[in-house]
């Protein structure tokens, strides 16, 4: 066995997961209503043969030569062996019937949550929550873990980051958070978004956020733009990533937000090197990096004022009405709103992640085992009315709200506000090593800031630990500086703060 | 081993091949240019997948453990027993070498008959077209045959036909089709489709082509309609049938045509019982027997009078320009028209037939080895000039026109006209079992003819043969006399011959 023979079974898997990955796309973008019960059987059974190849004897025995073999093999290959390692020897240890036990559990959670929701009842999803904590518990047992469970659940979405580290970071994140969106609450200055509400064709909505994304770097011959209702990015390979979004007639920002947002992930995805593809080092790092590429775009450059700068004269070309009568200024200052909401995917860039580090603190103590599933809605609500200071009158709009839990997606949500931070954190060293960054962006140029994630982040796949990248090309370790300075400057300015 | 685990081995094959045909229809349909060569890599991956989990020792014990019992089985499991045995036993003659060669030619074959084409040389394409039809008479010394090496061939697509049997009807058929087409030609009755050009929105098109299939019985909770540059019909189970059309701006028959052809297989498609995906029994009894289901709705129904009866209204309404001055009388005349074309694929259902003939006659010949593939040229053309009175002056407009023969496909043009004939018949009985079909039609009443139909043919799967099937609905063989009965009608109405 040599090294590619080795690599080609990767590669196989990975078309397998590809049509999987299409499979999933399709049945969200253009499958007849009536074809889904036969989807999702046939997604499963191609789920099952994935699971047999990649736990296969022999994939197992190539793993073993390898790490054998290690210290004769270059850096690059290194990695691959030990990222592969890492994931067959976590699914390994997780036995076929947990497994099945786990996705039955999640699917029916689907459906009892959805039921819930829509009741706004959360006792009807107590007992089957209940159910799924205790699996993810097992799950971790299973896979072991030094200090918490938690940390055995996290590492599938961030690897090698620990609840400790998140609390820390977090901590710090809620400390600054929480006085400082009082202090936007008591501004003397007052956004009104209704001016740049009106009433917009959707097929003009998509051919000018096309034409932006398009200037952006994301590449048409190697992707495509499709509407769903969950905005989404899928790829199948470098040369193949799509990206999906929504419409309001009302808001042309609804359905910006979400362009750029999967645009962000999209344009990762199409930077990785297609000579790594089937590899890990054509994965990306973690959710948390993933996320970086989104929020940057989505949040630090498309909610910028330099931005804009390029690209408002197009917004008022094609929507004069309302926008010949908003200035660029007052624009600005109205994509950049803050006002708590008690529902996640509706916040602003500050108060997100509150809720963030609210349903961390959830988790961590679900799963450690030192709060009870039935109490969640009365934790819930205390902690968004000390964060935010809202009442939760509803289930549905409080701890119900989001669909993660249900599937058994613990470990998840930190990955959102560890996204934010990494995004700053990269933005400001980006912004040392390209002269004039933001003056750039103004004129409408975004290839070296492209080019600089495509280089620092985009084609290095899984080479790095999220880590060792952050600490690579910021020269330190994750911290909130950058995101807490990012969010002071910008919001001082438009809020008028004293600070 | 129980008959149901046997079952679901059936089935779980048949989800990796829908998989196989999303991935197909994604690539013609939505995939981005740049997808085009990860794509044909992750087809191969799992055909290869496919064709290990059919010829596999397992499930060829479960064949030999069921043919022992097969006394003992239902009448549907022999069927089934039957057509897997069928299909294992051909594959398993095949030697893995000789499938991956004839792949690797009919790939390159496909790139070089497309330069061919283009630069309009067939001596560019000899060579390899030489080299493919050695394989496929190879491929037909494997498989084994009783007369004519081209009965192995055929047998794929048409199970169990001979080309003796097709010779005879062929030979009728052509007796009579080239003087009627001469008689059409001397009739003093000329028909101008100028008349019916105009400058057509493809939106409404579709929109309107889309409520005239669903208004039919196109089921679009089960299937979709797309846009591709050659038409066609997919299915992934009977709750997900797909068909894609093309536009002509100026011609709205030109889409028309090509849905309600598209619509005519899909029925079929969505006819077929759930309960027996998977097997034989939830599959087409041949090509034959598909393409009598497309052209019985595209030419004897949806170029009938009765039907444009019901619909023309529609048309008119959408499309005021230039409907409002034709009568239905002249409309039914001009989408009649027949006027001999080189192309096949431009020929109306008189000379169509020709086209199929000359090229069923080439291949039998070139399998059989009595023509040489250098001289097609020159044989084509003057087969062309006896059948249809035309001269060929470009290959490209000749025997380059089709791609089938690039992809080794010899035996399958010969399905096209069977699935004429076996139209023309069981339209014929449906008008005797249906009292007043054709009033009903005009009464846009089409759940008896769609029902017959179900009933007849499509719930069945492969649990008859095409004789069988044949047999059973019409009380004879398949003939000619049902076809020719039904030309000779309604064209001597049209072109008031003397008969």
């Amino acid at each position: 066995m040599n090294f590619n023979e080795f690599k080609n079974k990767l590669i196989e898997i990975r078309r397998l997961q590809s049509a999987v990955a299409l499979l999933n796309w399709d049945q969200q973008v253009y499958m007849p209503p009536e074809g889904v019960g036969e989807r999702s059987r046939t997604i499963a059974a191609l789920a099952g043969l994935i699971h047999q190849k990649f736990i296969s004897k022999e994939l197992e025995s190539d793993l073993l030569i390898l790490r054998k073999r290690q210290s004769r093999l270059t850096t690059k290959r290194k990695a691959v062996v030990r990222e592969v390692w890492r994931d067959f020897s976590r699914e390994k240890k997780l036995p076929q019937k947990f497994v099945e036990e786990l996705a039955r559990a999640a699917s029916s959670g689907y459906s009892i949550w959805k039921e819930a929701r829509k009741k706004s009842d959360f006792n009807l999803f107590v007992p089957q929550l209940k159910k799924i904590v205790n699996l993810k518990r097992k799950e971790a047992e299973y896979v072991g873990y030094k200090n918490s469970p938690y940390d055995a659940l996290i590492d599938v979405y961030e690897p090698g980051v620990v609840s400790e580290e998140i609390s820390a970071i977090f901590f710090e994140l809620k400390s600054f958070l929480i006085p400082f969106i009082k202090k936007i609450k008591n501004s003397s200055v007052k956004i009104d978004p209704n001016c740049i509400m009106g009433n917009f064709d959707t097929k003009k909505q998509i051919d000018v956020f096309k034409s932006i994304i398009k200037k952006i770097g994301f590449d048409f011959e190697k992707g495509r733009l499709d509407e769903t209702t969950h905005p989404f990015c899928t790829n199948f390979h470098p040369c193949d990533v799509r990206i999906t979004t929504r419409f309001s007639k009302n808001d042309v920002m609804y359905c910006f937000s979400s362009v750029i947002h999967e645009m962000g992930h999209a344009l990762y995805e199409q930077g990785i090197l297609p000579e790594n593809f089937g590899t890990p080092l054509g994965e990306s790092v973690s959710l948390g990096i993933h996320e970086s590429q989104s929020r940057l775009w989505e949040k630090i450059v498309g909610q910028s004022k330099h931005f804009w700068v390029y690209f408002y004269p197009l917004l008022k070309k094609n929507f004069q009405d309302p926008f010949v009568n908003v200035s660029l200024e007052e624009f600005y200052r109205i994509i950049n709103l803050v006002k708590p909401s008690l529902i996640r995917t509706e916040s602003d860039e500050v108060t997100y992640n509150l809720h963030i580090i609210l349903r961390f603190e959830i988790e961590k103590e679900l799963i450690e085992g030192s709060i009870d599933v039935a109490d969640l809605p009365e934790i819930w609500n205390q902690k968004i009315e000390e964060y935010l200071g809202l009442k939760v009158k509803k289930d549905a709009l409080g701890v119900l709200q989001d669909v993660h839990w249900s599937g058994g997606d613990f470990g998840y949500f930190p990955t959102y506000t560890l996204g934010n931070l990494y995004a700053a954190q990269f933005y400001a060293a980006a912004k040392n090593d390209i002269p004039g960054l933001e003056k750039k962006v103004s004129l409408g140029q975004f290839s070296p800031l492209l080019g600089w994630l495509r280089s620092k982040i985009h084609m290095h796949g899984k080479f790095y630990t999220a880590g060792d990248l952050v600490r690579n090309i910021t020269g330190e370790n994750l911290s909130t500086k950058y995101f807490v300075d990012y969010l002071a400057k910008k919001y001082k300015d438009i809020y008028k703060l004293k600070i």
